[in-house]
């Protein structure tokens, strides 16, 4: 390795090529809970590049050496897919973080580095939005691209890679490749963009992107729905959707996690229920209100307790911090954070499981989800770590009975391969080896992501 | 090839297997203008399979011998994608076209050979919503997904593929795969499905599909702002657009057009006004007057003409239906209809170009669009064919200097590859024969379309 070090500060320059071990550090991890973590490279090169002809020149040498190349974003995925697990170079784009806002076109032009706290900003700034918020704000677009990023606020517009609409990708192979554009229809030919949405960094290195933006609505308001059983609370959320309500994020909790959270804060969660859903909604002054109104009478009408509504931005902010806390308040106590998803309809009978599950083990399991969207985080904690392959073998398995899938937003990673190659046809992960070998004949792009 | 029909009909039944080509002379054409439309091959077998292991052992026989497989749907398509132009078997879907809507999870399941009428019929008696209108409704829902269709309706919620959420495959070799779900997260590794929408056939023939619905809106409501210039027209779009507004449609028409169509449907055409923008609001009760206020008062500040509001039903679709009908009154003069897709905001740059090119050639080019996605229809007239490679190849090369691409919505076909090999790098097409080869290995799936 040290004999490409000089060539590498060619490129970028000598102050963006870091050898050493110290400096690298935070890079050579990201968010995957430490039990399940994979163990990164002791001998990797970091680099920073400036713009993509330099990302091109880097991949070309490693393409050529033989090298294995690491795409770095912000290091917030819970899979290790940015982990670099084999001698090579990881490439942060942290400094190729332009946004550009075209507000004719609604669309942002973003470099892969910039953050979606930046992204969330700048079109702020602008007077338009980006309605989802797919995750931790310091998660970079081109990590959020090639995860295909979800979140809480996908039932109304859909997750990633609906705002997608054009791509500047480096190649393995060096060539740089524009898809798409400030498009809204695009059909020339088989779509290289959507293949390299969800790829994880393994088909091609994001430089940047095309992001629709859309109107800024003029109101949001945060709806709070206790009830005293996940069952009643559950068999609400088709009704609500039927109802033609189609909130911006429509979120299962627990009383229990959620105290769990506020105590984490320094707060108090003292809602009475036993169970919670929370929608934002947005849209118009009327509309938000009326999505109310009906929310909560088909709540009343199934069980539910009485519905509390807020209406400022500090109390909307109050529970959603609560609710967005879970994560971190859970995180020193969980071994691993699964993320199967069902059919909408489903989740109730998959909560079931999971009791059931937990029961059997003798486990406390923490549940929640992004309920319209039938995505289901649950959390196998580390005092259960001994029991941890069956419960998630379990809860895997009931979940593609149910006509689901083991991930719905955190992907595959470094940590899921073995699943994905079990529940997947063997003729379905043929094809996406063919795939990645036509993108990538020397596999030196994050390899053992995905597939090798 | 008559050594197959036996085998044929022991796999489809006798009944369902045609070599007489009286009876398939309508599977030989779609509905790409004769002047431009490839010719059919006279020696193809028509099979109508009923489920998916027929379609399976068909292909399998087909791959085995090296025989040509045409899968075959409603046959509405522009670019020849449909037509047999080798010795073949044409793998009609007709039979297949049940459509289940599951109420709970705002799902179709609908077959490949059931027709956009019949899907849009559905939804509406669950009282649910298809909010798009990707072209012809006899348009059958494996054509649409597999092309990607867009049509007027896709400024609110996007194109096809935003619609999709799950696929059956039979692949070319054969083997028959589920890709996604009734879900609407899904990250299990390279997104086959994504890739599978907008392959044109060549990669794998669709069977059944998940398709999400939405509730049914409140109210929509066609408004009509005329006025004197196209430019004036035109740069209305993003204004409208930056206002907060999303419409289902907002499309641009001329008066010219407008009044052949009316003339066509015997009808008159009598608002005052040069160009035209139609827009289709759809929401609450509220939403939709006060997005139409909205609209008319930017039209009017603008340079606008008197804006008219159709709120009842018969009044909406008399405006519509001449709208529509455009494509059927050109018809029979147009030499073909081109598809190029800009920008939004350059669609009235390009307007001019065009204008300017019609001028040139002395060639009369009727020009509409989906104004708000960018997409424009020009018309190369019959009369002027003499002329039509160096219109086509002037318009295209505009549209790719504004940052748009030769086709939005009706893909590449068998008319347009030696366009995409022109205008797409070699690197790309790489990639996509790679991918094809991946697939297809014998080539046999729709051969001569997209890549061979």
């Amino acid at each position: 390795m040290n004999d490409i070090v000089k060539t590498l500060e060619d490129i970028v320059g000598p102050e963006f090529v870091i050898t050493s071990k110290e400096q690298m550090e935070s890079y050579l991890i990201d968010e995957t809970s430490i039990p399940v973590r994979p163990t990164p490279s002791t001998e990797c090169i970091l680099v920073k590049p400036s713009d993509s002809n330099q990302i091109s020149a880097i991949i070309k040498l490693a393409n050529e050496k033989g090298i294995a190349v690491y795409p770095r974003g912000g290091g917030t995925g819970l899979v290790g897919g940015a982990i670099p697990t084999k001698v090579g170079i990881i490439v942060s784009m942290e400094r190729m973080d332009k946004i550009v806002v075209d507000k004719e076109n609604l669309m942002a032009e973003a470099e892969a580095g910039a953050t979606l706290g930046q992204l969330l900003k700048a079109a702020d700034e602008a007077e338009l939005s980006f309605p989802p918020h797919p995750g931790d704000e310091g998660a970079q677009i081109g990590g959020l691209i090639v995860c295909n990023a979800g979140g809480a606020r996908a039932v109304k517009h859909g997750v990633m890679r609906n705002f997608v609409k054009g791509l500047e990708v480096v190649l393995p192979t060096g060539e740089i490749l524009k898809l798409g554009g400030k498009l809204l229809k695009d059909n020339m030919g088989y779509s290289l963009m959507h293949l390299m949405i969800g790829s994880e960094g393994t088909l091609g290195i994001v430089t940047k992107a095309f992001i629709k933006l859309t109107p800024k609505t003029e109101r949001t308001l945060t709806l709070l729905l206790p009830f005293n059983t996940r069952h009643e609370a559950l068999k609400c959320v088709p009704k609500i959707l039927n109802a033609g309500v189609v909130p911006l994020a429509l979120e299962y909790v627990e009383r229990e996690v959620m105290e769990l959270s506020a105590e984490h804060l320094g707060e108090k969660w003292i809602v009475s229920g036993k169970v919670f859903l929370i929608a934002i909604l947005a849209g118009g002054e009327n509309e938000v209100f009326s999505d109310a109104e009906k929310m909560s009478t088909i709540a009343l009408e199934n069980g539910g307790l009485e519905p509390s509504i807020a209406e400022r931005r500090d109390e909307q902010e109050s529970i959603l911090k609560i609710r967005s806390n879970i994560y971190t308040a859970l995180k020193p106590r969980y071994g691993d954070i699964l993320d199967t998803t069902v059919p909408p309809s489903k989740i109730g009978e998959l909560a079931e499981i999971i009791d059931a599950i937990s029961e059997k083990y003798s486990a406390y399991i923490p549940v929640y989800g992004h309920a319209a969207d039938g995505n289901v985080h649950s959390h196998v904690m580390k005092e259960d770590l001994e029991k941890y392959d069956k419960i998630k073998e379990e809860i895997y398995k009931a979940s593609i009975e149910l006509g689901g899938v083991i991930t719905g937003e955190h992907g595959i990673g470094k940590i899921r391969v073995k699943e994905l190659y079990k529940f997947l046809p063997a003729k379905q992960i043929e094809l996406m080896r063919q795939i990645k070998k036509a993108f990538d004949p020397n596999n030196i792009l994050n390899p053992s992501t995905v597939l090798d």
